[in-house]
């Protein structure tokens, strides 16, 4: 950027360009935005921000974010206790709870299992895991992790640590994507179709 | 483009820029690569072109394409004539050749069902993918057709071709491509991945 620009808004572009996805020029123009807009406005943004840290903590059952000790799915009575879907992170529930009907509880990792890059299985919520497995509810735990070789690794080490008890462990489908033709599919995709192909009754 | 180029010059991108994946640009670039080469290399791309119809032909088997009546595969003993993977297109079947370890055989369709581009069911190679399997040696079809709309109404339009014959039907597994992360994931992947997910054996 020119040095031509104030402080003020270089620091903005320098703190919105450190978020993920945004770079300086998506930056630039955001704090171009706020700059039109009214005082007010601007005021209502920046406290939201600093307010984020203020409400949200995590979930004492799931980990998942939450303003009370536990969050809304636990504390909802609706949701199955007997069906755990087990997710890296925070946003994968928003995601799954904006994409599939599932009506039983998470449990969030906080991460995937990547000792490459410094996080290590004591870094995970995994006890608290086994321990809400222990407690007798859980029938099943649906193994949500990402379909990578570290979500693959954090899936199997969820495993490696409910092995002997007694409940029903799934882990989400690998195939061919909704929506893809054969033609310009991935080769791992293609290998996941064909070995797990379904079985069609008539 | 520019009026100042000669003829020939625009009668070859045109017939260039005629296919699947090449625009103008792309074309353009390709006719003045062609123009550097050699006269003898100009002459055996033109060649090859020209020969594609001369000696390619149909199966008479599969419909996939050949030189001689049937197709490499389909005169190849060692592949399983039990299994009878059905795809939509030639291509299709060099894609999974490529991709996958599959040592069954083939039936390429010749298309999909559309019949809003004006391919009905006469369109396919139907009739005689039931007669292959009347034949009797057929134990298992396997629908690979791509998982559209229509890729998903030509396997239903083959299911009831196939309907009452005593044979395994399956079809390609569905769920999220192998290296895919939640966040990013299509819905109905994440649709898919969690209505099919796999009992993990510990």
């Amino acid at each position: 950027m020119k040095h031509s620009v104030p402080d003020p808004f270089q620091n903005a572009v320098r703190g919105l360009s450190s978020l993920p996805g945004i770079g300086e020029k998506t930056a630039e123009r955001l704090v171009f935005h706020i700059l039109n807009q009214s005082r007010d406005a601007r005021k209502r943004l920046a406290e939201s921000i600093l307010a984020l840290n203020d409400g949200v903590r995590e979930c004492s059952i799931c980990h998942h974010i939450s303003v009370a000790d536990t969050c809304t799915i636990c504390s909802d009575e609706r949701r199955d206790e007997s069906r755990v879907c087990v997710v890296e992170l925070a946003q994968d529930v928003v995601k799954l709870e904006n994409c599939i009907d599932y009506t039983g509880r998470y449990h969030v990792l906080g991460g995937r299992y990547a000792p490459l890059d410094g996080i290590f299985p004591e870094d995970l919520h995994l006890d608290s895991l086994v321990r809400r497995v222990k407690r007798g509810a859980v029938a099943e735990v649906i193994l949500a992790t990402s379909c990578t070789t570290e979500g693959e690794a954090t899936s199997q080490l969820v495993q490696t640590r409910l092995q002997g008890l007694d409940i029903r462990i799934s882990r989400l489908a690998t195939g061919l994507p909704q929506g893809s033709e054969i033609q310009w599919a991935g080769p791992g995709a293609l290998q996941d179709a064909f070995a797990y192909r379904r079985e069609v009754l008539i």
